[in-house]
């Protein structure tokens, strides 16, 4: 069975000495000294690995199970999240007015990957309350906030997103759940919606589902869409619960991989739902909810192919096999320990280089996050929005990538279910695939995000890039192996916008057939910055005179490595992206 | 649930239109007319199709079984099984003075790969039994073939290959399993083999294992390994069954997929066993078997990506969701078939251009075993030898990534269990792991393979496309998208092999480092040859009149995706192999 090492070291490094958090003057950062941040770290790290790790493959074997309408989680899975609560930590950036600790989304970041890596599908079930939070935060009035708010950011009530119906998932303009006005101001929802993660369990008092309907009359198409507020148990005006409301799950889904989230069927019996935010602009207010799920998801990719990668790292350091070629370097053993052979190595570098670049990345993104919520920074918030397909859709498709290495690092027993990693595997696999698959999201970044602002945010992510290069040009650390390839990837960046705009105006299947290669090529130049930045950040220490030499040295060869070899494929993406749409779109459908 | 169509048609124009088959002067394929494989094409395709396929998901949710020492089957495998010899289909290349049908490897390659598509954990049992039967065709005495050979052909009796022990895979030399040399001239062997593919199970009268142990007082390591056959019954002189041996099922693995084979833990308890070919050679004969097992996993690999494409595009050109950026397709529907979507369209052709491609090479593999076993011609085996393990490493880790990315075609419904799809991911997966790592097939391309009859082979590789270009240089067809990458490719190919010779005799290390790389730069190189191979065949026969144009033109246009999408990537693994052993090896083991 696998375990799990909580990364507090790296985090710590990251949000002191590469982020300098409490230096920054946004607000609530000053906050976040060394010593504070240790302690909610090592905190969370160690209810991470002592409970919810233990319970993740409990979670895969049992999965869970629905009998009347009720949906039981497994064992062990209420008395976890109960801890769970009682810490605080599902409300550890929710607004103190409503009982939340207010703490910035940095931190929320590094917890958040905690408690992911060591169990994604519990997770999960307070994952998707926070963002069901965030959505009646922003868009809810202040009765609605004060009835739901405190029991969700408590965690005694847990939340739901209902966006998929049989027939459409990415295309919502065709969802037929209907929401009939009543002379109360409700509304009647009726309606079924699938794919609905937590849609029913045993671990909240109730249930509180954020649920996608058309009101008759409406406009048509995604124009005519409203967001509702429907919950499980509807809520007397004391704010103690009333009737069940009408509305069952239906079923639950048989999974490849996630078995510890119930995922539900749920059917909408003339249920009693109230309208959230304006009516027909429900996708606006469902956004903030699915923005905040996209970073979430992210996340659970890196995370997965961490704690995968720490497994298989040490399988590596353990397993003997073969001598090195240079010498033995086990002698008195039968065999050296497979780390010794390049290629094991190259599987375990490209898996590391890319865990920690990633976990650089997605606190990056949180920055931005604290900037916009924090600070009103618009310029934030539109990086943010820029950034998001590429955190979502990069870190899941090499998240997932690094899980099949990691399995690969065991050989045969990465296979079996004993050593676990296939359950990383498994479980990685969906967040590719949720929350808008990764080609909705490829589409998200060239079709709507590039264009935001006339192209400002992605010019000043381009001069972002150029900065910090200049600024770090007399660099020796960054001289040596970061700022060429940087300079060279983001070029190739810079030159597929330009494809873009030149050709997309021609024809915009020449835009479309190489949005995907341009996520990935985005999210290489990201990372490459990251990888500086973290280079940069340790050589100053060194000369600093830090005496952890082993860390920060090794970070730099990391990054070198990244930079060596994982950067060069954005002249491929690059080349593909060239190609435009004649090669994508030669067959005529029939003719496949 | 997912279906399965036989590709018989693209079968049919590769082995007539592009290798030609019975225009070529090897023993048997004269034989080989196109009335001919159609007919055994398309009966065993409705075999796949009908019998094979619907078992799929049954084998899948029911596994396999171990009560008392008996494994059980999924329900409908034996009867299958029995169907499957019956016809012969276990048999057809086997020698026909042994019960075999003496059918071309070329055929087999193709009835094969539509048994796997269909079912691969079924089709493991026949796979399997197939090596033994050749290792003990090439090593066996005459007694020895006489006694198991025909009732192997026939199918009644299976077979396995024991290599695996807990503590060592890779490194064989380190096995433990010892052979006792008895008075009568047999062996008593004891030890414990695990991961035993067919182990155990209940579909034939009998198991004939092939077993890797030393005898005591022979050479250490690799060096006292010799070969033997361990019957489950004893076989008495009349060729009836005797007593039950020795040995036991001690446990079923649990795994990710093909949960239709039955991966057994072995037990050998003074088993009586026979001496098959030289003592302390065994693993010159076990790679008889070994290297046709590898050849076989490769197919596995694009088999399960081939069905998985099937399946992906048949979704995209049924589920409507959005509409064509360039205007309505479907415009009396609600939306357009997601066919229409480039990024969508971006996927399937990556699938396409690879399976098919992919399927081009296993025949081209197939050939030279062909020229070498029934010509006896040494530089098609040598070729065949370098060929090998990129066959085995490259198209199981691209038939593996086909098979994600027809999952991700599905969108959420691709990771319900319900569509299949995550089926063929979790049965692929192992395809990169068993037979050799797809670390270790790299590590036998760069450190044995092209160095083999002092690198004569490879330059023979260089000239094959050389002359191939050269002879094409006027075709215009091959003059628009093919030629030119294909040079280019080729050309980073040879580099990554200079850098080699150059850099690795300074240090192996900075060849062994880049040797995964330079096993896909040279999957890639051959599928690009393919590529061209094919186009040029089509466009042959558009010339020559023939009105299947759809089918012919979509061949070439196929063909310039893979060239122009899929080739470029060669320039990055190139970038890669020229970074040698420095950023790999960079970092103490201790320091990860």
């Amino acid at each position: 069975m696998p375990s799990y090492t909580p990364p507090t070291k790296d985090l710590q490094f990251l949000l002191h000495d590469v982020f300098k958090v409490s230096e920054q003057s946004i607000t609530g950062y000053s906050d976040l000294d060394r010593d504070f941040t240790a302690a909610v770290l090592e905190e969370a790290g160690k209810i991470a690995r002592d409970v919810l790790q233990p319970l993740n493959h409990v979670g895969d074997a049992e999965g869970c199970t629905l009998e009347n309408g009720v949906v039981r989680t497994p064992t062990g899975f209420k008395e976890a999240y109960d801890q769970m609560c009682e810490g605080g930590w599902n409300a550890l950036d929710a607004d103190p007015e409503y009982g939340g600790q207010g703490m910035p989304a940095i931190l929320n970041v590094s917890t958040g990957e905690m408690f992911t890596a060591a169990n994604m599908a519990f997770q999960m079930y307070a994952g998707l309350t926070h963002g069901a939070i965030s959505a009646i935060h922003a868009h809810g009035t202040d009765a609605q906030k004060e009835t739901y708010l405190p029991k969700m950011i408590e965690g005694r009530w847990t939340g739901t997103m209902n966006l998929t119906e049989p027939h459409c998932g990415t295309d919502l303009g065709l969802i037929r759940t209907k929401a009939e006005p009543q002379d109360d101001g409700t509304y009647k929802i009726t309606g079924q919606k699938i794919w609905i993660s937590a849609g029913e369990h045993d671990m909240s008092d109730n249930i509180v589902h954020l649920v996608l309907a058309k009101v008759p009359g409406g406009p048509d198409g995604i124009k005519g869409i409203s967001l509702f507020v429907v919950p499980k148990f509807l809520v007397n005006d004391d704010g103690s619960l009333g009737d069940r409301n009408s509305l069952m799950c239906g079923g639950l889904e048989s999974k490849m991989g996630i078995h510890g989230n119930s995922t539900c069927v749920m059917n909408y019996d003339g249920a009693t739902g109230f309208l959230i935010g304006e009516l027909h602009k429900g996708m606006r207010a469902m956004f903030t909810m699915m923005n905040e799920a996209r970073l979430m998801v992210g996340m659970q990719g890196y995370a997965q192919g961490a704690v995968a990668y720490q497994n298989a790292l040490a399988f590596a350091q353990d397993r003997l096999q073969g001598r090195d070629i240079t010498g033995p370097k086990n002698p008195d053993g039968a065999a050296d320990p497979i780390i010794v052979h390049p290629d094991v190595r190259r599987n375990l570098m490209d898996q590391k280089s890319f865990v920690e670049g990633a976990r650089a990345f997605a606190m990056w993104g949180a920055e931005f996050i604290d900037k916009s919520h924090r600070d009103g920074d618009d310029e934030a918030e539109a990086m943010i929005s820029l950034l998001t397909p590429v955190i979502k859709g990069f870190l899941t498709d090499k998240g997932f990538e690094v899980t099949v290495l990691a399995q690969q690092t065991l050989g045969g027993s990465g296979f079996t279910k004993e050593w676990g990693l296939e359950q990383f595997v498994r479980d990685a696999r969906i967040s590719m695939i949720y929350e808008g698959t990764n080609g909705i999201q490829s589409l998200d970044l060239v079709g709507r995000k590039l264009g935001q602002n006339g192209g400002k945010t992605i010019m000043a992510f381009f001069d972002l890039v150029k900065t910090f290069i200049k600024e770090n040009e007399g660099n020796e650390v960054l001289a040596n192996g970061f700022l060429e390839p940087l300079k060279q990837a983001s070029k190739d960046l810079q030159a597929a916008g330009m494809f873009f705009m030149a050709e997309g105006m021609k024809n915009p299947n020449n835009a479309l057939s190489g949005s995907y290669d341009f996520m990935h090529l985005f999210g290489h130049v990201c990372l490459g910055l990251m990888w500086a930045r973290v280079a940069k950040a340790a050589g100053d220490a060194l000369e600093a005179g830090s005496t952890d030499t082993d860390f920060l040295e090794s970070k730099i060869a990391t990054g070198r490595y990244y930079m060596r070899r994982q950067l060069p494929i954005t002249s491929t993406h690059l080349a593909r992206i060239q190609s435009g749409a004649e090669p994508v779109m030669a067959l005529d459908a029939a003719n496949f």
